[in-house]
């Protein structure tokens, strides 16, 4: 372990999570903090006052930060660099504060396979973080899922990005979850997240039949739950079966023949539920860590950066 | 115009619509009162408050009520009648209250085309009234789509419901207009039963493409905004046009070679919107007025019930 040598942060929508780390991405000490919609547009008081121990302790240090920080509601805005992207156009385009000695990364922006624009930020990082965890996605193509409030399936192609596709799969749950009468209450949302028998039925009734009746299907949360044959409390399993089963067929009917494995970056419970619904469509998953993934790409940008200051200063 | 002969009422989660009506169903006078969901279980009172002139100047009327009012939510909880369904028992499976003055309607249940249970509660009313104002339609085989909330589709075969399907499209256009940030904010909401070009667009991207990637295409409802290719106005709009054509395509594919003619019984605006998609499809409309289906459907119902209690009597 090195000494402290930079500062990674992956600001979400939701929540700060900070991390003191020496050169090689080691994370030394953490810190947690007020999501960038939470914050009122005080970035830098809340930056500081979460790092001012870091900072006098070990004088100043340098910053990257990623996510909705950089998004129209951020600390400042940063483009998207179009695919396709590699991990050096990326640090390239991250934007300064403070003289450099804090840099935001940006997001990436392509057009997906439906033909529509799409974008992403927060998961770039992740992206970057995962090839460094595992070489193996460095050469060829590959498929990566990402899940969570909008899932991303992105294409790497030796290294770079080539393209992606977003699903909001998990903000529809969420919101049917806490507002509608077809799953019942919120109290049962949590579960979901378990994988029981209820899933796996959603995933199966999903795909029994031509599977374009999303809609249609969602309405059985609350019809099956009237005749008794699904639980109150099984209801949200259930959705969440049919709403991944839906992201997974959708998703892998537009990449078709692409790769055999798909890797899987996320929380341990989100992960373990698409590598369910994967498995039934026949393919394997290798599964990489979410918080290893972001910290792992706020390394390696602090370090392609720290290579481009240094090629730039001699 | 007759004498008062009996009062219809459709009660559902948040609207009660009452109609003051001759013998053949003829409205002579309204109230409006709370759905419910909105009465704190005070069904007898909120009644006979909005209806003691009309009992006062005509006598006790018979009632006929449909709706949430006959749920487990309700006045009294009444049952499902299965498929195939007929007029005469859908009247004969009411439940009486008050010796029989008042009569609530029951709903409908079976099992749709995707294997799952599936109900309807207020519809079945509007079946009838339509059977009633479209005479066309007691005869052959016919598809029905009743948009709305919960969005149903309805096969009758000689004047008996066979068999029907829910989508609950404008729930989720709701739960998305109001709380998501993928459209904006809840503003836009109304506007979207205008169904102007960003609808359509929203149509046509759908059905461009093999359209199993509602989740996916969802999405676009933001990155089009973000790239300008879609004003903010308008993504409620493409919204509705992503989830109507999905519903559409969804339910069409299910009833393949029905009918060339669907008969869509609801608001003019709503009706409007799956005509569009409709025609789309390649299928012709008639329209029916939603709530001259409730009337008369409720007339058909007192009519029903007369006929019995003289046959009984007889």
């Amino acid at each position: 372990m090195g000494a402290p040598a930079f500062i990674a942060g992956d600001w979400g929508t939701s929540n700060l999570r900070l991390f003191l780390c020496d050169e090689d991405g080691v994370q030394l000490d953490t810190a947690r903090g007020p999501g960038a919609a939470e914050v009122g547009g005080e970035f830098a008081a809340v930056f500081d006052s979460l790092t001012s121990g870091w900072q006098q302790q070990h004088g100043a240090l340098p910053t990257v930060l990623c996510g909705m920080v950089g998004s129209s509601i951020g600390w400042t805005q940063t483009s998207y660099v179009g695919c396709p992207a590699r991990p050096a156009q990326i640090a390239e385009a991250c934007v300064e504060l403070r003289g450099g000695r804090i840099q935001i990364v940006p997001g990436l922006s392509c057009r997906n396979r439906l033909g529509a624009p799409d974008v992403m930020r927060g998961e770039e990082t992740q992206i970057l973080g995962a090839l460094h965890l595992e070489p193996r996605l460095r050469e060829g193509r590959h498929l990566l899922c990402l899940p969570g409030t909008h899932t991303k399936w992105a294409m790497l192609e030796n290294g770079a990005v080539t393209e992606f596709l977003t699903a909001p799969t998990g903000e529809l749950f969420a919101l049917i979850c806490d507002h509608s009468v077809l799953v019942g209450d919120g109290r049962e949302h949590a579960r979901a997240l378990s994988g029981g028998a209820s899933f796996e039925e959603g995933l199966a009734q999903f795909t029994r039949i031509p599977h374009t009746q999303l809609l249609h299907r969602i309405f059985e949360c609350r019809s099956r739950r009237l005749t008794g044959e699904l639980a109150t409390a099984a209801a949200a399993d259930y959705l969440s079966g049919l709403l991944i089963a839906s992201d997974v067929s959708g998703a892998l009917e537009l990449f078709a023949g692409i790769a055999p494995t798909v890797c899987l970056i996320g929380t341990r419970a989100l992960t373990a539920l698409y590598g369910t619904a994967l498995t039934r469509a026949n393919r394997e998953t290798v599964h990489v860590d979410g918080s290893a993934a972001s910290l792992a790409g706020l390394a390696r940008i602090h370090q392609l950066l720290s290579l481009q200051a240094s090629s730039h200063a001699g």
